[in-house]
């Protein structure tokens, strides 16, 4: 598999004009490496030049990692002090040729740490933002990766239903967070997640990405969890938001249009439109209901293994939808200082519309 | 409390001859801000120069984090269209009159994607690593980020004594590894682990950085688990290494060893000794006992909002220890295709020496 993944790189490279391709660790390198990598102080970069072998400059006592990659790439490893870590960098560069070349970089992963190091490394080479690249490869799922992403999906979905017995008046956003997390763990997630769940209350669920709080649950609430879970390196990610005995029927009949948002968002896409009409479809039933000032993000982003990728769902992105492309759709409504309301939902195109991976009941439920 | 450290910076600042530092989500923003911001494909920034209110470019759907900032800052807020997230970066760095000037970064931290709207914001600046700057902020930890730290070393202690019961022959690492995280959770700690815990079993063991496998525990075998556990923003690191059944007497000199590094370790730093020390006498302890080549990485690293910080417990490393200073002691021996020991304690450096946080009995158990 990753050895096809290479060959899909070159050509992707090629296609690109790039001569080299540099990868540090994050969802690109994982993809293409399969290496359990992490960021960390010590920096890891792999090089990728078409016609060299790869190249990897990494922390010595990481290079037992080097024994389960499966294409023929150099180890480049480097000791504890940082002095020598540009050595190693030199060494890379050199024997994939960078020096004067065009070579693609991945700006959302790299950082100015292993920047620097390659500047040095490779004086006179062209620095080129290949984001588009890595998307191209990564942003068409094959069954392999959707089979993942449903796993992903359906293990969020039971831990959330196993949450929800736990919310009761009094209970604060952060407890139920962790109960969350616990049923995550306990139904296959791995150890760690796509990202922290979003638990929010009342007024807290006015706010599009709220961090649990102390806040206990009150009656009238509307109670929004926003989380996912994450399988074998690919995840998902998902909004439901519910009712808290007496709601006021202003936020049931928000509820009702951000749901009707959300189907017409889910209906929207297929092969060959344009991700702007994911977004115009789910933004229209919600301008119509007069609340289109009180949706202010994209309707949704592409999904895979990172929980926001390329393509993303907004208005005046043009990019056709094509299968295997995965992405939210998540329309809501946030009333500062009141409520907020949002439902989403992931996607996968397939040859002749979109299948949503999540089913869990989108209407307004309440749980007291 | 973030008053003082925006005090605190500016003198770091003006020490450092820096006009302006700029700072992405990450462990020096929460710092600095207290804000709950994450690292996103969105950027956030703040700017902060001398003589100048802050300013802070975000995303407009974050915008309403910025009502628990402790001091004012000049908040500059961008829509979903990437193509406009370069004017909010000119807005802040003209705000901040950036341009020309003397501007620290965070290479650990600020990635491509900020540093390349920021280049194009504030022509001409001399942007300088300012890594030294920031770690002078946050590398002596008073009592109230002593306290957490404790109590992240308490939920992180509690945890793997809830989960050893579940270490039986054929559990595997990674059936351990997600016990350890829900019990980690139900303790008390914070949703997002400092990192995923090590679970490593025999021939695992002996890769200092092992992800946990679908091995089984197997009679015999050394049982290694690093892991920590994090409370409002301050981590704790440990590591401990069990016996499973009939351990070869080998690995039982080998495990007696590096408690004995360990210890020594501990017992080494304190204040005005240099970090140098601190790895000396661990790794002095393993040279003697002729496993010199098998203890392959740094004796220890700074610790308190990451889970590696400085300063780094390397022999080569002369910076003085100071009181609030943690870092973790975490000797090891790593025999590839046999097994491998590490023992970790988390330090921190008192007036008159040091306190390990961290109690576990840390002599060989066997649990099976």
């Amino acid at each position: 598999m990753y050895q096809a993944r290479l060959t899909k790189l070159y050509n992707a490279m090629q296609k690109a004009g790039l001569d080299g391709l540099v990868v540090n660790p994050g969802c690109s390198f994982s993809y293409l490496t399969g290496l359990p990598m992490h960021i960390m102080e010590r920096p890891t970069v792999i090089f990728f030049a078409l016609g060299k072998e790869p190249a990897i400059v990494l922390p010595k006592l990481e290079a037992i990692k080097l024994n389960s990659l499966a294409y023929n790439a150099q180890g480049i490893t480097y000791d504890e002090n940082p002095q020598e870590w540009q050595a190693a960098f030199d060494q890379a560069a050199k024997a994939t040729g960078l020096a004067g070349k065009r070579v693609g970089t991945e700006p959302r992963a790299l950082r100015l740490l292993e920047y620097s190091y390659l500047q040095n490394a490779a004086p006179g080479a062209n620095w080129v933002d290949a984001t588009a690249v890595f998307a191209d490869l990564r942003n068409r799922k094959d069954a392999s990766e959707v089979a993942l992403m449903r796993k992903a999906t359906q293990i969020a979905q039971d831990a959330l239903l196993a949450t929800l017995p736990s919310v009761r008046l009094g209970v604060t956003e952060k407890e139920l967070a962790n109960e969350l997390v616990i049923q995550l763990l306990r139904h296959g997630c791995g150890p760690e997640l796509p990202f922290a769940p979003i638990v929010a209350s009342g007024p807290n669920s006015a706010n599009p990405h709220a961090a649990p709080s102390d806040r206990p649950v009150q009656d009238g609430d509307m109670l929004l969890f926003d989380w996912g879970a994450s399988y074998e390196g690919y995840v998902s990610d998902l909004t439901r938001t519910y009712g808290i005995g007496k709601v006021a029927e202003k936020y049931q009949i928000i509820h009702r249009v951000v749901e009707q948002a959300n189907a017409a968002g889910r209906a929207a896409g297929g092969p060959g439109k344009p991700c702007a009409d994911v977004d115009k479809a789910a933004r229209g039933v919600i301008d119509a209901a007069g609340y289109g000032q009180y949706f202010r993000h994209r309707t949704g982003h592409g999904l895979g293994m990172e929980a926001h990728e390329d393509p993303y769902m907004r208005g005046d992105n043009m990019q056709l939808l094509e299968p295997g492309m995965a992405y939210t759709v998540e329309p809501g409504v946030y009333l500062a200082g009141e409520h907020g309301v949002r439902i989403e939902d992931d996607m996968v195109v397939t040859e002749t519309g979109t299948e949503s991976l999540s089913d869990l009941p989108r209407g307004l439920q309440f749980l007291i």
